[in-house]
């Protein structure tokens, strides 16, 4: 079983890091960092993943520094929000929905290169999964936040799934570049309508009684 | 020399995972995440300091994302304390004591598959203490807390002190099932007496004069 | 072409790894971390830029983990920084210009350890980089801060520059002890500068009106 196609894993791969950078520099602007600060942070949070992935199926120099499309990609990506952020206000939901379009992309190529050097499936999903969910939590770790994967709303499980679909659809033989950019986009989706719904996974029962409406939010 | 068993390094592992990812799973229902969170921190929590081991010494893909074992271990020890923690009083006091059974664990384990590798004794020790300290690290790191080998009482120490065993004994040629067990044994004894007594190591003198008692909690 | 001098490489690892783990253990202090704190943080300080590049390379285990004198030097700054830290409040001061010294001393030695290897000129330039901001940002994230490198003043552009011209030298041929001893002064000297004259990056326009002056530093 060959890969459906090493452009698609490009193409992915500069979509995922392009937003994913976008969501870094637009947290970098909300901490009011300087022109530096935004580009290493849409730099780390674009290529994060990318790099986690690399070191752990031990394809060295990780891709997210030795090539240099996904590079200037992502410092592409930090000018934009620098130079043309929108207004403050509006900028936490358009992170998410940047973070949504990246997760989806990253777990799907994420996992396409797993399989690609001979992993267990089992090592696949979680290489793919961990793609998805590494360069957010980089940002959110440097930014000085708990992240996002952890907080609330169903983030992790998405991309868990949308790996899962590529390794299936590789064990079977039936992986196309259809199959792997409806991965992609379904998780996108998923997670997008969690974000709009508000959908929260069930949170631990506390023992003492509580006051009515949600806990508040991490600090 | 042979290593004691694999078997032993199985079941030191699955304990270390097991209790690392309860702590970690204890720190997410402290913070009130969601069922994903609390899965995604236990995870983290139980295979991290496994995976910074077997990236530091080459080991791809690490046993933490390939062996299905572990991985069960932890995602099992998050659904475990997501449905039936005890008390949010009595959490900080529980992750503690879990805490130093994994630094028992994790030390030996991680000084064994050093020397097993054939690093030298030097690294075996390193590798050995940051497998220990490393998974606590992170789950402090992305729970937005100063992380516990850092804040305060003798944690690092004990770690440091475990693996030297299990590599001076391996030096010695008499490395063995009870050698290796003893040494899990002494750490977690060492650190639980340490959070018990509440044993502090020596902090820096600070140069103007100062309150009685001690200076508040790191922010 | 062949590298300057092991020495040379050796001596710049050195004064890197003991400022860095002085600034890390200055920060330790500032914390009131205790003794081991302060070995720690000191350690993944002054070690972690180059566990980090070595990760990245490839070169495992990692020279921080198996080289005893960078490990000793390192130690030995978290020793001299407990027991003769100067007063707290010149410590913010110092640390940032102890960071500075390091920051030369990594880029230099992290570019040339890339290129030692082979890797792409791009390559090597972004892990003389990431060698040089590395340890800080751990260092930062650890203290529970948001790291320096992305939060004010020049910091990544003197580290690339100083990578940038190693790497240069070595594709035209003319890589020597002067010219990679320069480059290590040449971006001390430009951190200094930027501190001392409180040289910032811009920073990212807002759309509503603000107050006059800088925004409040992010917190």
């Amino acid at each position: 079983m060959i890969l459906p196609d090493v452009r698609l894993q490009l193409a992915l791969d500069l979509v995922g890091v392009f937003v994913f950078a976008l969501s870094g520099g637009l947290v970098a602007v909300r901490k009011q960092l300087d022109l530096f600060g935004v580009l290493v942070l849409a730099a780390v949070t674009g290529l994060g993943g990318g790099i986690l992935r690399d070191l752990l199926i031990g394809a060295v120099p990780p891709a997210g520094i030795s090539d240099w499309r996904t590079f200037i990609a992502a410092l592409l990506a930090g000018l934009v929000t620098f130079f043309w952020h929108p207004g403050i206000g509006r900028i936490a939901r358009t992170v998410r929905v940047l973070d949504a379009a990246g997760l989806g992309a990253f777990c799907v190529t994420g996992a396409l290169r797993a399989v690609a050097i001979g992993t267990t499936p089992q090592t696949a999903v979680i290489v793919g999964t961990l793609t998805a969910i590494g360069g957010g939590m980089v940002r959110d770790v440097l930014a000085g936040e708990v992240p996002e994967v952890l907080r609330r709303e169903l983030y992790a499980l998405p991309a868990a799934l949308g790996a899962t679909v590529v390794v299936v659809a590789h064990e079977l033989g039936v992986l196309s570049i259809p199959v792997a950019l409806g991965a992609a986009v379904l998780v996108a989706t998923l997670r997008v309508i969690a974000v709009v719904l508000d959908l929260n996974a069930p949170r631990p029962l506390r023992n003492e009684p509580t006051e009515s409406g949600p806990p508040p939010a991490a600090p």
